[in-house]
């Protein structure tokens, strides 16, 4: 379990947050795309990019053409990082009820950025991992170049909370007899059949696993 | 088209930035989660939420359990606010070129809290017809003390740019006669089948024309 602060402590639905380790990890790792915020200015600014963990540090990519984390100091940038796996629109009688199953994590802490070549590369392995599981030993490694060009911010996971709806409706009693429709329209990601660049022919068994799963 | 400004210009890629107002519209109108930054106490914070457009506005649901939003000032608080879509994943023959299709937009601004019932009323409503057109005609419209209790942030559509990357694998030159799979996997969100409320049978017409189609 990760320790709860006020920072990751929701003033409504507490009942929805969660700090078990398993849980927020399952959703940084099911998620492609993270949403990095920080404050230039006294303004707060967010970027969408890509993450990948690595045990319990959170790696997201830098060169997101932000100057301010291009150029974030040895001693980091604060920042705070959130997640969301959308899982379903929850249709209630009532618009009032209207909601949304979802499963998020909210992370907050210093960001640095990574320049230990072994560690970026590592990062990169992840991704490729990540995508599917064979899928780096099918790629050109980096170069050393190439490494020094990646940009990597990472974030060890300390504050760090999931938060999570499941379920069906929850219409107030006088309502349900409303001859409206009400349920859950469940969503979800799916992958489409890959689609080859020049001169490639067929998909490799490591990709055919995950196409119709959950990207 | 939006203005573009310091904030809107990226510095990498700036080719993916575009101004235009129905591709910024188009990909807000697709998204059901936004992502929504704001400054405590000179710290970062960032909040998944649910968001519609209506015109050149951009309406966020602020009973995210946040004090600071909940607590706007009639004045606003600043806010940036991040939408994205994930299209897909670019497998390059190396590592380094690896990539993502997407759609994204990022709106600055000072957001406001709504106020008037009627305008919160028609929040609710848009919310609705998102979700399927004839929607909102099927449900119970919100009561006086409903509206009271609906946060609501609104945030004029000023500065807002989108970024997008389309298209295949761009490797180097010399990469291409490597024996590497790539291609792009593509991505997309779908919406199962509807699972119906206790007491409810059947699906309205009007959401069986979203069931399978980007949700």
């Amino acid at each position: 379990m990760y320790a709860n602060t006020p920072r990751t402590t929701a003033t409504r639905h507490r009942d929805r947050m969660s700090y078990d380790r398993d849980l927020v990890h399952s959703v940084l790792d099911e998620a492609w795309v993270c949403h990095l915020s920080f404050v230039v200015d006294g303004e707060p600014r967010v970027l969408p990019t890509l993450h990948v963990r690595i045990g319990d540090v959170l790696y997201v990519h830098g060169s997101t053409g932000s100057r301010p984390l291009r150029s974030a100091q040895p001693d980091g940038i604060k920042v705070s990082v959130a997640v969301t796996l959308l899982d379903g629109l929850v249709l209630a009688r009532s618009q009032f009820h209207h909601s949304a199953n979802y499963r998020s994590v909210v992370a907050h802490g210093t960001a640095t950025v990574v320049t230990d070549p072994a560690e970026k590369s590592a990062v990169l392995t992840a991704i490729a991992e990540k995508i599917a599981v064979g899928r780096a030993a099918d790629t050109r490694p980096p170069t050393p170049k190439e490494l020094a060009q990646t940009s990597v911010l990472a974030l060890p996971l300390v504050e760090v909370a999931a938060k999570m709806r499941t379920g069906g409706v929850s219409d107030d009693p006088e309502d349900y007899a409303l001859p409206h429709w009400a349920g859950v329209l469940p969503l979800r990601v799916v992958a489409g059949d890959p689609e080859p660049d020049k001169g490639v022919e067929g998909v490799p068994d490591y990709l055919r696993a995950v196409i119709g799963v959950t990207g």
